[in-house]
């Protein structure tokens, strides 16, 4: 598997879920440009790897700094804190990101591993299009992607239409959804459904009382502010997360719906929207399964197991 | 109260609903562009208000044949008959259309009644928009709008993002959404799920052996039989009759939310879009109410008793 | 003639030059939405035609404050001052508006005059589209329109490819283009090279010492410093006036060409741009005449002339 | 230099002049996507090395076959031949292409090379933009571009605002100009004003006899009878081989401008337009030189000077 992420709060949680579980192999982690700073993205995956206690064990490659067409988003450190990392302000991590860039790891980790590779997007897909662009042939001989993007009930984030990841690079996302790879979303509409930590869940994760827990309990100190006070949430949603758990357990999604989807590139008010063509006015074969419904604790379970480990 | 039509199948029966409803004082029937050609629509609304029995008793006004700035789309005589309904070449209606423009009347009847009229839009908004470009003043007297357009979740039927009425004209329905005007809507989704007539409705209907209930069978052949082979339903669904059904008993309507909506104008793949803000990520005050499901028992049970009239 | 204007600066000198030559007979003022606040565009239409002398013999009809879809624009008043004319602020003119709408009034006009009426717009083309939506037939009707708008030799102001009255109200100008009307462009790039008042062109009209040699000063004093400014000219240009210049005496134009156009309702960069098919690439006939070069020595005696005559 | 290329007909004499000519020493030939088939244009680009001399000498990579988000444009065999050399249908050329990928040998060169390497792209952009998504630093070591595509004066061949190399990747072409290399540009209208190979030309070619003057009549058949019906010139224009003249010699450009220039990715009329900021509205400092006008005589006297060659 490769983890392609913007590390931030979210992700660190994802990245720790990812290297943690026995039921998959992590090859690489792939930067993606996203969240917060660059820089600050391939620090905060790379100490979370040292958290983990997998420093030097897993190579975190740098990609692509900037969407392919749009200038750079303004950083979402509302949400994430100026370091992506609620404010923690953790030391340098002691890995460094390799030299290889992550376009080039993708292509060649595929390449090795033909049919055997899914690669798990919880970030803006740029790095992903950029891979197609450069190796068409790769799409044939990726297992599957993994998305964490759009809805299936209406839930836009950053406008009516779009949420966040797909927003950010709408064109790349369109390269991705064209490839004919395998594509499974998890949108955020899920995420709000069925990953929300609420107060009494952090009260049971601060009593855990491990690393983990230490760490979960820092990287969520301002998500969890801006979810409750600017998005209405009982808590913190965790989309990335609720992601990467679909992936090793994919008993957690308890519904979804097989429909041919594309991204609106051009829209004003739903730039970076994933049309889902329910009625198949388009008349095309789906490409992509999107996660109607999630099992919300079965998930939490997840989480707090992984947490107690350390 | 004023109904905007372009009448055809579902419209006729929603207009032969209203004109019968003793609840309801159709001021005016305004004809738009929309479903089939525009003179052909004008005869069918005549016909059925002779049908009806309301002969000359109703007013109706010619609008505009074409959208604000777009051309006029090829029409949907694949879901209504080249006539409009569903091949059964009425004779020409006996009363005439008044040689008062559409955008004239609606401005001399809301004018008129400040504050009462109600308008019912079950075609694309172009007349309402030339109404309020002519005489902006309008927007605050008119009392509200039920639209029939959009949906709540996914059911575009032209594109994944939009329905017919609101992508004939984006740009008048943009003009309307943001004219203030108190807007209701009735989207795609809630008349495929709740105002479906199944074959077992139909032989109800036939066996009434009233004149309405035989106008019924004839203007809803050819769309009865599009709806089961190109859109995978259980019969004929008929989303401007259990619009103006909403009207008449507004406890038709169980669940309902209140949010902010746009149009999208620009968008390839999602033009005609109502960009619904769930998330407020806009915000703006709500500016409409969405249907979000219809009580199909109460929905039928009003059409078979208005076929029993006669 | 019917002349259509959202007055202010050169609008005036425009107004001035219509309603005082021989060759012309103006049967209406009509006003647009644009370049300041709307009820101070009709006042500077009205004080200019007390100026010229006309006061009572010219009625000036209101029209649409708004464009057909977008938001109004934010005034342009560091061209034209707060109040439209360099910050004169005139007394207020003591004919008034007309009660009849603009768009009846043009309507009405071409409806009364079919094949005589030439339309000269000045400013956005809303309300030109706004009566071919309400009226499609007055396009067979009229005999012409002149349009200031758009380059033949790249001159955008507002963005590359447009300029402000075609970008303020693309969509009303795409209305007008398609509709069929023989139509005449005068754009900016000629009012560049043709219609500079220079230095020393204000110190001759100042030396004249007539009412309308002042009136010309006063108007011009802030466009004036504007066009120097921070549009690179040799003093200020007048756009509307050689517009007026050309119905008035056509020879004033030397060189045009006919082409097929088309505006651009949707681009990021050159929304509102008249796209010329030089090449013909889209096979459609010609349906404007654009200028290309005009006679700049006859269009300042024509504007000397005129200033002289009070 | 680098010659990115979708070699066919006069790309092929571009590639003739480039690589016979003393000035340039030609690194690379990397072929993108466009005016044929991929495959076929590799072969094309091989081709014309082989009858130039330079078998084995220059290597040629390819690079995308595909624009960056846009589907494969249809081909221009209309223009050029269903073998993109007005069907000469010439024998397989003897030297294969690189296994290197185009993008990473620009990358490569320019990386060996700082400051030193100029690119000429007379195709469309997209292997320069994916060379600047994946390796950002090289904008800065790149010495110059010069690139085919544009006009100053209004002369679109696919759509009034655009011609075909930025039509066909849009998006590609705005990552370029906006990437801060130096950009040249010789346009479209400058090739149909100075580069037009009349019917005395051609008779005064066939006169000299050589290979290559065989080759230019073999190649030019198809696309000289193209210009001359379907684009009202007096013979066939050569947009690609002025380019390369103007870099050979840069006195053939005789007069040339200097702007800020975007690209339109959005318009539904201008798509693809490099839009030229003539009047600094957006503030920007040039990135471009726009070559205005060109020295037909001297490039002439260029081409036969080649053609004599050999």
């Amino acid at each position: 598997m490769i983890l392609d992420t913007d590390t931030a709060t979210d992700d660190a949680l994802a990245v720790l879920l990812a290297v943690t579980s026995p039921k998959l192999k992590v090859e690489a982690l792939t930067i993606t440009c996203g969240n917060v700073g660059f820089e600050q993205q391939t620090k905060n995956a790379l100490y979370t790897l040292q958290v983990a206690g997998k420093k030097g064990q897993i190579p975190v490659y740098q990609g692509s700094a900037r969407p392919l067409v749009r200038e750079v988003h303004g950083s979402a450190t509302y949400v994430h804190g100026s370091d992506g990392m609620s404010d923690s302000f953790f030391p340098d991590p002691q890995q460094k990101p390799e030299k290889e860039h992550a376009v080039d790891a993708i292509i060649r980790l595929v390449g090795m591993y033909p049919n055997e590779v899914t690669i798990v997007a919880i970030g803006p897909l740029t790095n992903i299009a950029l891979a197609l662009l450069r190796e068409p042939s790769i799409a044939k001989k990726i297992k599957g992607l993994y998305f964490m993007g759009g809805f299936y009930k209406f839930y836009g984030n950053i406008n009516p239409g779009a949420t966040y990841n797909a927003w950010v690079d709408p064109e790349a996302a369109r390269v991705v959804f064209q490839s004919g790879i395998p594509i499974t979303t998890v949108g955020f509409d899920v995420s709000v459904k069925s990953s929300v930590f609420t107060d009494e869940d952090y009260v049971r994760v601060e009593k855990l009382g491990t690393h983990y827990a230490d760490f979960f309990m820092k990287i969520n100190r301002i998500r969890r502010k801006y979810c409750k006070e600017h998005q209405k949430m009982n808590g913190s949603n965790h989309p990335d997360a609720i992601t990467i758990a679909a992936v090793i357990d994919p008993t957690i999604v308890t519904q979804s719906v097989s429909r041919f989807v594309d991204v609106e590139t051009r829209g004003e008010l739903t730039l970076g929207a994933l049309a889902i063509d329910e009625l198949g006015v388009w008349g095309k074969s789906p490409n992509a399964t999107i996660c109607v419904e999630a099992d919300e604790l079965k998930f939490k379970k997840m989480v707090f197991d992984t947490l107690k480990m350390s």
